[in-house]
């Protein structure tokens, strides 16, 4: 009986709580990415905005820019007449100042020019010979977008540890960034155990099955943002499967044993864990479905998890 | 006033509608890949399974394997003896039959001998030089995996145009399948306009503002499964605009413009485009937001998107 003793289920919290209590997951360094490399990977540190965005008042319409307060009473059959000192393009300097009585006329995104507080939309305008009418009033920042209104300089916009999607890669570009500081992907080493394991593309006899678990757990592994390592199947054997852990151990962050699925190969794996080094083996069952029987074990500060059939088990541990 | 002319907005199903008149998505070839590299790449065509999975009735626990009629009546008290003809361990051919009053010691994921119909696990047995006693009964088919019971021969398991995750790479690698047939993934060219528009990692001078657009859809299009080509910011000018989109009609699938937010410049690319080929523009502003003014175009027989301030239209446009 003595092949049970190892078999008490653990709960969820009680190997998270072992595992916390003998291994504090570290960077595995850090490195420098361009921002176009960079969709995935995970901050290694904030990101402060260096400047406001937009970083000047700017036209949300294209239109007139005006002092809002010489357009209050404009209306339909009574418009107020301003004088057009100039024009601003997107993407330039404003040449003009607005004046009381004065506008400029404003591309979208360009500019607001000095002194004036609003944009007047060009559907709402007449202009000729250097006059423009307009019939409808704005109140003061009205059609603008201030300066800082999307990202403030100095706000932390983004946060050590975020997974970049193209909604932070974006938040990145509208700061200038060209580059950012990630972590390294943590590198996975995968092992299939298991006699009657066969690698896909090879020829199946009879009593072999195909190893499902490698494919699966290197694609979630690819999948959590890791760098998966295939080591190959490993025979039922001490030292085949000792071999693999430790070249696992010497190459990876993590390693990850599938397989062993029945009581005589746990032990084994046991046994080889606890001879590789210390702590060792911390869990031996999880008392999950499908987690049973899932080996939780420290060797030299590396994590070694060991999965049983599917690999759902595999991302439940990772998180 | 004739500039708001094409301004009419399309429904989102009008928008639709219009473009699959004139344009009929289809694959840009396809290309085989080993399993490894298959994650997130869409099938081009069905996979049916070449074989049962198990391949054989395999044991799903540790123990013996038994005829089932022999264990019945067994109690704690009244054990039923049966005589052990040999051992199956897993990925081993069984070199035992088991006929009445006899059992094989089996490992999990071994054959299930001729002759047994169900495995007694070994928790409720004693075994004895030579004889195991069994304690309960088993029903037949007890702890016994059928073949085909997770994927039956001749069975469509992937079907064509899925996008393989970490689950249909494991159904895959169960069928013992090395390569797989996807689709090309679409090349899509960006291109930015707009003067007041500059590249992340470049000095802003005032009245500029830095490049969202092109980092957003580029991964976006990472997101959707795609391959971006950036083609660069384009001033807005008609031999600059006409240039880069010409460029993106020759080397991608489809072409992705975004800025363009003053009508000025919306006219110039409602022109550039027809300009371009037939049937040139077939949507200029859909009536959703953020997707406002959005440029649906075809141009021998490449779709050309043309995208407002922000990008989530553009996910909005691709679905």
């Amino acid at each position: 009986m003595s092949r049970r003793v190892f078999r008490e289920l653990a709960s969820i919290e009680e190997a998270k709580a072992r595992l916390a209590e003998h291994f504090r997951p570290k960077p595995g360094g850090v490195e420098v990415l361009p921002l176009a490399k960079a969709l995935g990977r995970v901050l290694s540190r904030d990101i402060e905005a260096g400047m406001d965005v937009p970083p000047f008042d700017r036209a949300s319409m294209d239109g007139y820019a005006v002092l809002a307060e010489d357009t209050f009473g404009a209306e339909e059959n009574k418009p107020v007449e301003l004088r057009v000192m100039g024009r601003v393009g997107a993407g330039e300097r404003p040449e003009v100042d607005v004046e009381k009585g004065t506008a400029a006329e404003i591309s979208t995104g360009a500019p607001i020019p000095k002194g004036a507080n609003a944009v007047i939309m060009v559907e709402y305008t007449v202009s000729k010979n250097g006059v423009v009418k307009v019939y409808r009033p704005v109140v003061p920042g009205e059609n603008v977008m201030s300066a800082g209104s999307d990202i403030m300089a100095g706000e932390v916009v983004l946060r050590k540890a975020t997974a970049l999607t193209s909604r932070e890669t974006a938040v990145a570009a509208a700061l200038g960034i060209a580059e950012v500081q990630v972590f390294r992907r943590p590198v996975v080493a995968v092992i299939s155990t298991g006699n009657e394991i066969v690698a896909p593309g090879a020829r199946l006899e009879y009593g072999k099955i195909y190893d499902i678990n490698s494919q699966s757990i290197c694609d979630s592994v690819r999948e959590c943002g890791g760098q998966p390592v295939f080591l190959g199947v490993a025979r039922d054997e001490e030292e085949d499967i000792k071999g693999k852990i430790r070249a696992g151990l010497t190459s990876a962050d993590i390693v990850v044993i599938s397989g062993g699925t029945s009581a005589g190969v746990g032990d084994l794996l046991y046994r080889i864990i606890n001879d590789l080094g210390s702590p060792g083996m911390l869990v031996h069952g999880v008392a999950v479905r499908p987690g049973k029987p899932t080996i939780i074990a420290v060797v030299d500060g590396k994590p070694i998890f060991g999965l049983p059939g599917y690999p759902t088990s595999a991302l439940m541990i990772f998180d």
